[in-house]
């Protein structure tokens, strides 16, 4: 699994990729190829032209993906028409299809926007498994995951999304072999910039997290402090009243951590409960509050998606706003 | 031309860029929006797709090019397999054709693999016009490109080709308003760390090109020495027999030395002229010299592509390998 991949990919930065899953526990690397994307945006596109027939006379894959999911899935794969696939929308709808192996089925846990473990729900679909949060801040680590084709990014673990620069873990050498072929064709690899300045990251993340694991040096430390801490202020104010709710999650054991913690996901997913509050993301946006509506998941628009993971003073300014809603007069 | 690009593309930078072409005079850049690539590859197929009709029941667009063309056109345009249009090869094919709006032509200039001047031959085309190779390392800057849609990069200009890093100018906003979404949905722009990188060297070679414009301080100077000096090497060994020859440049002047200048082209586009070599690329492999079979570009394997930007060992080298080849006596 250290195959000539020319000079698209860095073999230090690979070698430490496959060190930081080791180290956190979160994705079994070492029976999987490694390909670089900018950011996992590019790398899904890839996928799904890596895994669509490339025969004019086979049936066009179909791309679907199990509703709320990451409104990037339909928006990309609709706007690059290749003749191999087309978007097919809400998994659930083929759940009994006679030819699952026709399916390219993208399944993203924990979930953007509720935050929960899913997994693929068509058996015997071709699953393409975005796992960009699961990272010890967002989520308990269960288990090294280990599937066939998996996705990660610096932009969720670090926070460099500026930086656009993700991976792919894959088993099957030809899946790799047609990723690496799109990525050249694409791209010709990603930046060597920001493949140098993203090794020198995840060395000394590394090195944090041997030397002071239990503190706030180790950036899943941090990150689950901080987010934990934000969902229990905001589960505490919307419980306060019977306007709005949010996801249920539960405390869970994490290996990472090694014991239970507190759940601290990276969205809340909000739903208005009053009956006249139909579009919950317009009755947000009347108060200054910016979230994505349940709309662009494909679900209801009484959702809405509200992002936890910004600036102290942006979250404690979001929560100032929040509470009059929270607390205001039903109209009867 | 300063419009909202939201995060994608850094203000400063464009800025630059603005200036870089007014120093160097090869492109008027005021009236155009930019774009930024993770290298001209990527805006290739961006602006192929932003020209493209939109519409399943118009016919998809052509995309042709020129014999000898840059053989990534092909490569790309037949991998990424998009519904709104298909690679039809020589653009010499289509020059009288009936519907030359439906027609994408993608123009190298100078051109690769020769470096002359090359033009849209297909009257009220769509055309792309690629111009990596128009700086003065290569060519006598003759006025600013002014054309509707043009392509530049760090890779010909600096030699940074690992940062992955290119601009396109475009005239019509429509134009731009596609490829930047082309952009967010393909990778969600280019890496920031990349662009910080580019306007620090952007900036310094605006300043070498203002204080010290007449010595190689000025990498345009340098380019061109160095290339020049190359030039003069090579043809002088090829007229040496009769068994290769080169394109024929001549000394033309160039606005940016303010003199007439001697060729200095990236590449030279070897023919191999006795009867039995009709392979020219696997002949100069047999000494150990890789090129490009002029097969990629769509033309006789006879000629091949000797690249000439290396470090001057490598240049020593293939030279030191070429002279036995050209003085070997023809078995007849």
């Amino acid at each position: 699994f250290q195959p000539s991949s020319g000079n698209i990919i860095n073999a230090e930065l690979e070698k430490h990729v496959r060190l930081l899953h080791q180290a956190v526990g979160n994705a079994k690397a070492d029976d999987k190829y490694i390909v670089f994307g900018t950011g996992v945006t590019q790398l899904l596109n890839g996928l799904v032209i890596a895994l669509s027939p490339n025969d004019i006379d086979v049936q066009p894959a179909k791309v679907v993906a199990a509703v709320p999911y990451y409104p990037v899935f339909r928006k990309q794969t609709k706007f690059f028409r290749f003749t191999g696939y087309e978007w097919k929308g809400n998994a659930s709808d083929y759940v009994n299809t006679a030819s699952p192996q026709n399916i390219i089925e993208l399944v993203t846990s924990p979930n953007n926007p509720e935050g929960r473990f899913h997994h693929s729900i068509i058996n015997g679909s071709l699953a393409i498994h975005d796992h960009v949060y699961y990272w010890p801040h967002y989520t308990p680590i269960a288990q090294p995951a280990d599937e066939d084709i998996m996705l990660f990014s610096m932009s969720k673990f670090t926070g460099h999304s500026g930086s656009r620069f993700g991976w792919a873990l894959i088993k099957d050498v030809k899946v790799y072999d047609k990723v690496m072929e799109y990525m050249t064709e694409n791209t010709e690899g990603t930046s060597h910039d920001t493949q140098l300045r993203t090794l020198k990251l995840i060395k000394e993340i590394l090195l944090q997290m041997k030397t002071k694991r239990e503190t706030t040096a180790d950036i899943n430390q941090f990150g689950y402090q901080t987010l934990s801490k934000r969902w229990a202020e905001l589960t505490k104010l919307v419980a306060s009243s019977d306007r709005f709710s949010l996801q249920n999650l539960s405390p869970q054991y994490c290996n990472y951590f090694g014991k239970v913690r507190d759940p601290s996901p990276s969205f809340g997913w909000l739903k208005c409960e009053w009956e006249q509050d139909t579009d919950c993301e317009a009755l947000l946006r009347s108060a200054q509050i910016k979230t994505q509506s349940g709309v662009l998941f494909e679900a209801d628009s009484r959702y809405t998606r509200l992002s936890l993971i910004k600036t102290d003073d942006d979250f404690d300014q979001m929560m100032e706003k929040l509470k009059p809603l929270v607390h205001a007069q039903r109209s009867i």
